[in-house]
């Protein structure tokens, strides 16, 4: 009989998303009326088009594929080399990466959950709460969990806890462990780590021979020009690092589809037999072997976002998603609530008023303000007292939320 | 410290595309006057442009990627309705597959790799012999076998020979198996599989609680109207098949990226504590977790397939890749070998002449032809005294290879 992976049953149903969907179905059901009023601030995809040169880029692809002498079939598994290339060129400048060191994919998702498929059994894994949930469930299906608690959290993973004590950048553990999730700025609270805080987790991973699974994928908000766009501005990175990258949330790329993992041929481990072996070579035998690159005309979309056209469209983008966190913040902190992120990353982290848990007050905006947050909650037992507001959207909505929101609250 | 996954460790290295790019790279090397006349007849990559009616598709939906209204974020991770939809009509007529049982992705590699993320440990796998190297690899990294022998055979897998007696469709195995890999129309002999012989197998997989993974990726190409199409045209198998599509070899979308996953819910199977359980629905859980779906503009691509015009440009594809398969047969057959496949599939798989065995050959048709082919041998042990010829070129390119090799051989 053919055995089931039987750690999916760890995982549990209907956790945040899904419970979201249900409560705003059972809302608009029961409201119809109202249903039109309803503005989500909720997932974190973008709203805004998808910039002009990088469909100009696409267009010009799709029409190369209509020639044979220009005609792409397989392309290279780690991506080509005019995207690689012009990643090490724009996003890695001075940081002596190299381009066969970036791995192009179809997203930043698929790589931080396949990464799991080169390390083996018996890591202690590390992540923040609250978190991410990709990084929780990926390793309850890889088996690196036990089985969940009431809360939703995990036997076996080390909850590192982020607070508004720390800025939402846990110290290092007193533990010792082997993989460490860390996403800045930070999904969901909107915080960003300091190249002090980052070089004290990378002296910890080259003490305790860890590696650190570094998600970028919301660096391009940074505007605090001392905040590190990438893991390897740190000294000793490169030995202990692996970055995860996505054009997701840059270049408007959520349903493009591409990202990279950049992984330094310098990271090596030692297998059990003692010899040494580079990251890299295990990644690049992973994506060899259960992929078949991104698709050709996104790659050449992605790359368009390095033009001097694309950089400028982008940095608009930027602007345009900040100024929404800006006006949230503000309208936040106007009406008295503890206001977190929003500066340098497009979420806005709230403290709940005092006596609302976040469901309390995922269902008081939804009911009083027709406006869809995410519950911190839901990301982590840490999350609990806090909601989530997300800068993707228009102005016209970012506009009306805080109308909304001062006029409830 | 953080363990890697060893089972990396037993995958052969240097196994059939690296050392074919080798000898060619070594050749064109000593003999650079000669290096323009080389035809590449190995890889099975499509070399024609993608359909006309497939590119109109992907410029309207990068157009639509250009406004807010029509803008498409974060699609739905198993597919978008409109293609899960055509589909089914076009591919799964009246063989009562719903749209919800289609898992639309970027492609069969990544399908046929992942699948094995919802099965445990323990399992014995079947393939055949010779097989596509991806489905033995990905097993070799989930740690299904043990080490390889020299000839490249992994202890712990079954393999069934497909050899001309058996007509390349092995009998089921007298042991008991739980999943079985089927790849039919073949890769790489170009063989296919009569309804008889797949309900062999069905039978064989409902006996046995066994799952059969089946790889129809080449169906496209099938011209005898009594070959089945699809494993689910068979009985029962809707209670122990998945079925791998993709739109690489019809559509020619190798460089685009799309396939597709199908599960019907009717395939359950029992966890330790006795419960039942559909695959679909681990399936479902891997793919909302480690993928976000495939790129919007791709989708619509994918769809326009399925479009009166586009139907008729994939007719023309297939005539046009079979009429290169037929001019290779005939030559092959004219000048005494004995050929196989061909006929409902894209490769030609030939018997070497008297005494030379799969590298040797490669080597001659390389030297004295200038042709690159694939040596049977670099698909398992039972290939070894083969080759296989790629029908996926020009016509132009086919007809100066059948020259060459009249006069060569």
């Amino acid at each position: 009989m053919a055995l089931i992976n039987e750690n999916f049953l760890k995982l549990k149903a209907g956790y945040l998303f899904p419970e979201i969907g249900r409560r705003v179905g059972a809302w608009t059901q029961a409201n119809p009326e109202q249903a039109e009023r309803l503005i989500r601030c909720g997932i974190g995809d973008v709203t805004e088009p998808l910039p002009s040169s990088v469909r100009d880029a696409m267009h010009a692809a799709v029409d190369e594929q209509g020639n044979r002498e220009t005609f792409h079939g397989y392309g290279p598994e780690q991506g080509y080399a005019f995207l690689r290339d012009a990643i090490v060129e724009n996003q890695f400048a001075g940081l002596d990466i190299s381009a066969d060191e970036i791995f192009v994919s179809d997203g930043s998702k698929c790589d931080t959950g396949n990464i799991l498929d080169i390390f083996g059994k018996g890591n202690k894994i590390a992540i923040t709460d609250p978190v991410y949930p990709v990084y929780v469930d990926t390793n309850v299906m890889a088996g690196n969990t036990g089985e969940a608690d009431e809360n939703g959290a995990y036997d076996g993973l080390v909850y590192l806890e982020c607070n508004a004590a720390n800025g939402f950048v846990p110290a290092v553990p007193a533990e010792k462990v082997d993989l460490i999730y860390l996403c800045y700025p930070n999904n969901p609270t909107g915080g960003v780590a300091t190249k002090e805080q980052l070089q004290a987790w990378v002296d910890y991973a080259l003490a305790n021979d860890s590696i650190i699974l570094f998600d970028a994928a919301y660096e391009a908000f940074i505007q605090d020009e001392s905040i590190p766009h990438s893991i390897f501005e740190i000294e000793g990175a490169k030995k202990c690092a692996i970055e995860f990258r996505s054009f997701s949330k840059n270049g408007g790329f959520t349903g493009v589809r591409c990202g990279f993992t950049v992984i330094p041929k310098e990271l090596t481990v030692k297998t059990s037999a003692g010899e040494e072996i580079t990251l890299h070579s295990l990644w690049s035998r992973r994506v060899s072997t259960k992929f078949n690159g991104a698709s050709y005309p996104v790659q050449r979309g992605a790359a368009a976002v390095f033009s001097p056209e694309g950089k400028a469209q982008v940095a608009e983008l930027i602007e345009h998603y900040m100024g929404n966190a800006a006006l949230l913040r503000q309208t936040c902190q106007e009406i008295g609530l503890e206001v977190f992120g929003g500066e340098n990353a497009p979420y806005v982290w709230v403290a709940c008023p005092e006596g609302v848990d976040s469901w309390g007050m995922f269902d008081k905006m939804l009911e009083e303000a027709q406006v869809v947050i995410t519950p911190g909650s839901g990301f982590g037992a840490a999350g609990e007292g806090y909601f989530r507001i997300s800068a993707f959207n228009s102005r016209a909505n970012v506009e009306e939320v805080c109308r909304r929101i001062k006029a409830s609250l």
